[in-house]
């Protein structure tokens, strides 16, 4: 089953907002079998819109629009909908009820004409609930290709989705089994990587496929395929992986398939029963807020001290001030002490810090830009190792939280080996 | 001008990332007077990439391409625009210069066939040097359609995009201004704002639009007017900001044109010499993240706690116990104390504090998921609110992020207005 998604908002074409919907539910339809051939973001115009989804519906079989459903006049996914499918708005009283309740439950107000035409939806349409909000999904079919549409809004998108869409595919299609794995790699990049396994590569089933996913300081390799026999799919990925950890031993690090550092992180946290304290410097709090963004992080995340300025390395985390006049504020020494420190102060098992200067002017350190340090205390040792980042800012922040995660996951997993 | 953005990768359509390139580009463009008709995300398939050309160049005076130029397999832009462009690869001395210079410097390690391959480029491409990448820019013209072919690495794109992109398109075209404003709004919905103002809507300009931006807690109203003359284009949207700062005075809290409110919170506490230290419970470390994020923190940014145990917010911000035990670790009070508490350790002008249960299990609180106190605490005076945010994870987090934000600017403002 092929989809296409269209994502419908002047925002996006200004870029005054980042599309995150469309990479969810690309990823919840491939979970499902359902390969996503396109995605289109287009503006809050009628005919661009209706002729969006005419190449949507040449090319898919179901096609996901967001966007454009709110109660204002620049909102018009309606109007193109009854273009496209030759229907007109009527009311829908189910929903008209819902628009109610929701303004007697939340607004405390009388219900204005804008949100009765909520409820004023295509004729054709199956109305999909939506709990969150007044705009509910519609679904329509044209010529075997299903059209659905939902509000823009991402929480409302993504329970419309769980609760209707999903579902309704499943139950749908014979749906093919799409199996990814991936492989993360540090310490090569992936033109080496790519050379190194070039005579496997070559001879792989054209129907598992290979991409390399280059990002900062480390290379993910995935192998995906799709095909009708589970296992099968399954077998012809894993022989493949099986071969590639003989072939890169030296430069895997581990796998994530959907599950991000920070979530590993925080499942090898919650099974070993550690708990963990953060000391940020340049990092400004990034860690931190990567690890407690997932629920259940209080089961482990003890706190972070981000201790931006130098006068704070000693006033919250015990810091010597000695310490830093002798070996800078960026050292391993102070990232070492900085660990040291939250890992007493949080009463934590583990503690990692990071010290650097991410730049664009040196600050209170006389290290070059783009100097980091990273500290790693556990009860039994306490380490630091120093990197260069380069100079750009977001990039210099961004690398020290992949790597300070790679140290923090290869503590645990040795742990958990010993 | 009419531009298209395509982004090609795989990754992209299985959801593995998130196309955050797009927005920027589309930003970019938008502020030098071109407008984004479209922007389509589609597969590392040769096929597919040449419809898309074929359709973008219909429809479109320029078309930027990003992503499918590493150096592995799975990569076929480049044949892609040999494909469209009726051309071939030859090499590019310069840019195998470039990529051996690269190597020397960063890889010291021998050149792979497969390096040297980024060197091999289109006959009809005009080279646009990667000064920190080996895939270089391709600019190619087709029937008056230009078209740039970059990596989808942001940093490498972003630079391209900057030295020689929006050059090259200020130099060719007479390019309309684009003028938006954005007005920022708290606290009623967008169709009571759009009740409010719907006679004012009814007699706007044709040539001026607005649009509705509704996220958590807050309606942004966007006006935007794009022609030859800046000063009319100005004058004409200005006008009708003055009048909606009259219709809506009550709601009225800011206005954000590409800045965000850590910017500007960033760029208040900068001009008024005033430093900031956070306390973070339920928001995980997230304000400090994104008051870091921006170049020049340390000028304003002491440090921030994030205490996510109870415990360590007697530990490191001297909370009272017995204000914890007596009104729950979220309440006004321990939100005041833990607000207090920062000011003080990291010695700062104003301290802001969260705590709170984002759920979706109650913590070491009673109160519901949802509830969250947040307090400031100046050198005259400290207070805390109590919100429901709501019972999903994310959002609470992130609305708690935005009021935050919204009760510091509005600390600052009261502050600046003094």
């Amino acid at each position: 089953m092929i989809a296409t998604i269209i994502t419908i908002g002047d925002e996006i074409l200004i870029g005054q907002i980042v599309d995150t919907n469309s990479a969810w539910m690309a990823r919840e339809l491939n979970r499902v079998g359902v390969s996503v051939l396109e995605i289109m973001s287009i503006s809050d115009d009628e005919d661009h819109i209706v002729s969006a989804f005419a190449k949507a519906e040449q090319q898919s079989d179901i096609v996901l629009v967001t966007g454009g459903l709110g109660p204002t006049k620049d909102d018009v996914t309606k109007t193109a909908l009854c273009t496209y499918f030759q229907d007109e708005l009527v009311l829908d009283e189910a929903t008209l009820q819902h628009v109610k309740d929701l303004f007697a439950k939340y607004v405390k107000d009388k219900l204005l004409p804008a949100n009765e035409t909520q409820a004023m939806l295509p004729s054709k349409a199956t109305i999909l609930k939506n709990e969150y909000g007044t705009a509910p999904g519609m679904l329509l079919v044209n010529n075997d290709t299903t059209f659905v549409s939902m509000p823009g809004v991402p929480f409302e998108m993504k329970a419309l989705m769980i609760n209707h869409v999903i579902p309704y595919i499943v139950e749908k299609g014979e749906l093919p089994y799409i199996y990814h794995r991936t492989i993360l790699t540090a310490g090569q990049g992936e033109s080496t990587i790519a050379h190194r396994i070039e005579q496997w590569e070559n001879l792989l089933p054209s129907h598992v496929s290979l991409a390399y996913l280059p990002s900062l300081g480390s290379v993910r390799l995935r192998l995906s395929c799709k095909g009708m026999d589970k296992e099968q799919v399954t077998r012809d990925v894993d022989a493949q992986v099986d071969q590639l950890y003989g072939l890169l031993a030296d430069i895997i690090v581990g796998e994530s398939n959907d599950e991000t550092l920070s979530q590993q992180i925080s499942a090898l946290f919650k099974s070993q029963e550690k708990t963990l304290a953060v000391a940020e410097s340049c990092t400004g709090g990034q860690i931190a807020q990567q690890l407690t963004q997932h629920p259940g992080a209080s089961q482990f995340f003890k706190g972070a001290s981000v201790t931006y300025a130098t006068q704070s390395k000693v006033d919250l985390l015990d810091v010597d001030q000695a310490l830093i006049d002798k070996y800078s504020v960026v050292s391993e020494e102070v990232a070492i002490a900085m660990a040291i420190g939250a890992r007493k102060k949080f009463k934590a098992d583990v503690a990692v810090s990071t010290t650097g200067n991410a730049g664009p002017d040196k600050g209170d350190s006389d290290v070059a830009v783009g100097t980091v340090c990273i500290g790693i205390a556990t009860g039994d040792q306490q380490y630091a190792l120093k990197f260069m980042m380069g100079n750009h800012r977001e990039r210099v922040i961004q690398k020290t939280v992949n790597k300070s995660m790679e140290l923090l996951q290869k503590e645990l997993l040795k742990k958990a080996v010993i």
